[in-house]
């Protein structure tokens, strides 16, 4: 096959259409809510509203911009481990993001905030736009270095689309909690990420193994994005929860259950190397396995030792994930995952939706009274005949969906991206930035010292 | 020309000056407002307000804190993309910024915030210093590499005073829309860094031309700058807006017009290229002029798609401009834009402008309601016979003042910063922080790797 | 000694036990507050709360995800400045300060939340465990590049008790106003760290001297480390003031006195060499002196020009203890302070208590308003004979308190990590990561642009 890898008119091309499409699409659908519109003075005075900040914007601004910097800092910094993939990793990464947040404006919106004739976006439609880019940005990792950035916006196009789909039917049809997405973004993007990934099967991959490890430098870049994954985790958790203690709970649960699962990928870590020392790839990876399998149960009472225990779980499974799993789905199945998604997103995400089933077929009106319980599971909105029990079986059954649709949409979006004209790179030049990207010449180090030396600054 | 770069007394002398003033004009001018005083207990007594909440500091926190981190690691880092200037981008910046900020509290509160004898300082006034600096910050970018820092200290003295004298006239005489200052900051502030620039003009700067370009790991670097001065643009643009459905409103449109920008900005850095790549410099830049473009119109009814549009076309325009329009620049109008100012801040600013003016003229009760469209212009504040046409007209003469006072100033400051005692470097040792910062020697690699080896633990 | 430094089997031990204990002290004794438990719903309409932004949450939740950033991206980052030990730095600053932030909602919860049977958390919890363990953040400043992550572990274990000890004294007993920790966190951390470096003297650690340097990019990512400590730092200061006028009156301060800070830094790092060049060691520590200096007065009357000349003297302090103190303490006092937190939080943290006894010795009703003056110093709640001169007095007893704990738990603690089976590195093995770190092979460069020129993609 010959591998044209020029984009030149391609990747403007998509670009372009896809804006101009969107563009056409938000002037015909897309309007403010009230509560960022100019007649909210209004309708403060028609809700007797006491004062502005009742305007949703306060109560989830904040955690807004959390989520925001998660998705372009967070998920971009953490795939610049590989040594000439930098570029990349965090361009490809602003690219599709950036692409993906308007069109799940519109896909959820349709399925979500629509009106009858409008698309009525507020603060809360961002966040959810951005998780749903989320979930691009996990499948990113499993195929990362290894698609064109076309290949990476079509992939975009079907997997937000599907997502919004899936989220309709797990939140609204089946009413399943899952606030932090263990199952909507992280199983269902990983799965989705590893599937396309085992489509586009590289048998020759081993040629630009070089270039797929890392670098001294390119560790600590990508330690910018763990530590912002990791520090924000709290509010992606708790970003649409109910107002008041649903929120602060998820915060609490999402806090501790992160701090265990730190300890345990250590831990883990230390153990299976042979002289005991530790690997960057799961301190960057699996001490963020905890906030992942957290998030279907974050607003739950799942209490802080609750947290705790699933974060433990969490930092065991997912660094053993990378030490045995990950050579194996290469080897024997074919899958291969750049950034081993399978363990910090797959892996846990399951983990999560059973806890999340768990914890809410345990519910009681001991644990959260009983107005606590009605709010927490929207009772009052729900048909009579809810029983904890009922939740829980919904919640696995949501997790069921989720898989499905993620090895189905998978397959699809897959075989259309095996397709040879998307600018795809050979295998001997994968992971490399200079594909897609003018690279700077690296100066000559010595030329630098001597002009420093010729500077000599006269004395005072 | 003998060139002294060594600034032992100057620079020292220029900053302990400076700050000495600064604290006797504090001691004498400078109180806490209400809101931060701790008569405010009283206060809220007699306002009758039901919850500490009112208080300014919660409407407005998390905004400030994020325009905090844009003018200080977003503009400093973006500003690192060269490769021998990161200490000096991030550390001038740092320095120029933290004076600037206190001058700015002075200038703009006594323009703004004085009750005849004190400035009363609250977190308003705390994010208006820091929009005063990134407006220098702009300029910085144009200058970037070719100026000392005692030369930043004086260009800051000077264009905080014009800036808030600028501002002035625009907020309070004219009484123009400018929330996110696309007028105020970003056009005045380019333009008058490009002024300078031009007088500042070193026809020999091809002398230090290698340095002037950037390596693989400064680019990253770079890349943390522009994604949180992405990220947080919607903080900057709705930051000083009304409180309410105003801030939720400026935050969607800069949410949209930023994500519209990256896709047109990558189409066109690859259609640019000979072979279809991408180009870093149109990455870290092109995609924020989304931001600047909305600056004015944030809070006006533009709609999600207008937003859609500004951002499309800024993305678009800016990339041209750095392809084509700053090579132009220099080689003609012998204006050497080190970081492309004029392409990110300066014509994007104008746009804005333009963009502002047109939205004002258009507004109508139908689109704001009454009330609303009372409360966006403050009509009820202002002179009776207000019509859109009037506010169009009054923006758009803001955005010529704007352009005037930056050309006039920048032409007294270059002139100014002309003088030969600054402590500027001869053009061959531009863009090297050697010039002016101690530098570590590079280590060398190889001993590294056997000290590695000598290590030799024990085994278990 | 034979220095074993394969820490296979102690470290995933002593992680995993200390994990274990901790979900068991868990779950016997904590619980969520109110406002994070479901029985808030009923606890609103007891309590006749309008509306949910009462929650706790809505006051806190900025800044605690702030300080969160400091304490992980801010301390991990700062301290990647050595050439050859960033993992370790944020890697080992992630590891203890996550499990710090649990053992710290243990030791804080039973001496302050405890109500009898549970610790009852929510989000100022969290904040706390946050500031107690920046307090071993700055310890670990002390031993950075000594100490093996056991010794790390057993340290946090340690200080965290004692901090916590320390505080209740200082807050709960001598009831100190000490809202940004100038005592508890500052001082404490620096001279507990300080102490345990005493007695861990290491008398041929220039046999890593050369390791003990920085490198272009590693002083880079330390000034990440710097810009978010700087940034957050108002954060910090008014994290768990009192609602309103309070919270808002500690951030105006904090932002005057890091401001002032800057100035002071770069004037004598300037001033003290030889060529008038600066020094990044004093940029990336120095400049945050300020914050520290504040702590203690952040949410008093200080007035914005008291914050100016706090940090002016902090600057100007901790830049001459770098230059000056430094050296002498490790070669007179055998005190190898590898970050220099004698400087930037030993030294700055007493002088922040002093002038937080002098702020309180000297309050008045003209100043606090009556109403205010009980409030800021919780008058009401005290006894009747408060006066502002025994609160100045109460002040000082607070500092000396903080310090006398210090040393003497540093010596304790000192003694027990001076075991030598803890895993430590020999002296010629300080400040390497390979010694606990599997670290990539570096690529050679050339392989990269000959494979750059092999693409050749053929031309559109």
């Amino acid at each position: 096959m010959i591998w044209n890898t020029n984009l030149r008119w391609r990747l403007p091309v998509a670009c372009l259409l896809l804006e101009v499409a969107l563009i056409a699409l938000f002037g015909v659908f897309v309007r403010y809510d009230m509560d960022a519109d100019p007649h909210w003075v209004q309708e403060k005075v028609i809700k007797n509203l006491s004062t502005d900040l009742e305007n949703e914007f306060y109560y989830r601004y904040p955690s807004f911009q959390d989520v925001h910097v998660m998705i372009f800092v967070g998920f971009g910094f953490l795939m610049t481990f590989l040594q000439r993939y930098g570029y990349s990793s965090v361009g490809f990464n602003f690219l599709l993001a950036a692409f993906g947040i308007q069109w799940a404006l519109l896909m959820q919106g349709w399925l979500q905030s629509f009106d009858g004739r409008y698309i009525l976006v507020d603060l809360e439609n961002l966040i959810n736009a951005d998780f749903c880019v989320g979930s691009v940005c996990v499948a990113f990792g499993a195929v990362l270095g290894k698609v064109s950035p076309v290949q990476l916006l079509i992939m975009t196009l079907f997997q937000v689309t599907l997502f919004s789909i899936n989220e309709y039917i797990l939140l609204n049809l089946l009413e399943v909690k899952d606030s932090g997405g263990s199952m909507t973004i992280h199983a269902f993007g990983a799965y989705f990420g590893l599937t396309v990934a085992w489509i586009l099967y590289r048998p020759n991959l081993h040629h630009s193994k070089e270039r797929q490890s890392s670098t001294y430098h390119s560790d600590l870049f990508a330690m910018i994005g763990t530590l912002f994954l990791w520090m924000y985790w709290p509010s992606f958790n708790s970003a649409i929860s109910n107002h008041g203690d649903a929120q602060h709970r998820a915060v609490i649960n999402t806090y501790c259950s992160l701090a265990a699962c730190v300890l345990t990928s250590v831990a883990l870590s230390s153990a299976l190397h042979r002289k005991g020392k530790l690997d960057m790839v799961h301190i960057q990876n699996a001490t963020l396995a905890g906030g992942v399998g957290l998030g279907t149960v974050a607003e739950l009472m799942v209490l802080p030792f609750g947290s705790l225990i699933i974060g433990f779980v969490c930092g065991i499974v997912s660094t053993l994930g990378f030490v045995y799993l990950t050579p194996f789905l290469e080897s024997r199945l074919h899958i291969q995952d750049t950034c081993g998604v399978h363990n910090l997103h797959g892996i846990p995400g399951i983990i999560g939706g059973i806890a999340g089933a768990v914890t809410a077929s345990i519910a009681n009106i001991d644990l959260y009274g009983e107005e606590g319980l009605a709010y927490a599971f929207g009772i009052e909105r729900s048909k009579l005949n809810w029983s904890p029990n009922t939740q829980g079986r919904f919640q696995a059954a949501g997790l069921f969906v989720s898989l499905a649709m993620a090895l189905a949409g998978g397959v699809i979006v897959g075989v259309i991206l095996r397709l040879p004209f998307w600018g795809q790179a050979p295998d001997e030049n994968c992971f490399e930035d200079a594909v897609y990207w003018e690279i700077p010449k690296e100066p000559k180090s010595t030329a630098l010292r001597s002009e420093d030396s010729s500077i000599k600054p006269p004395e005072p």
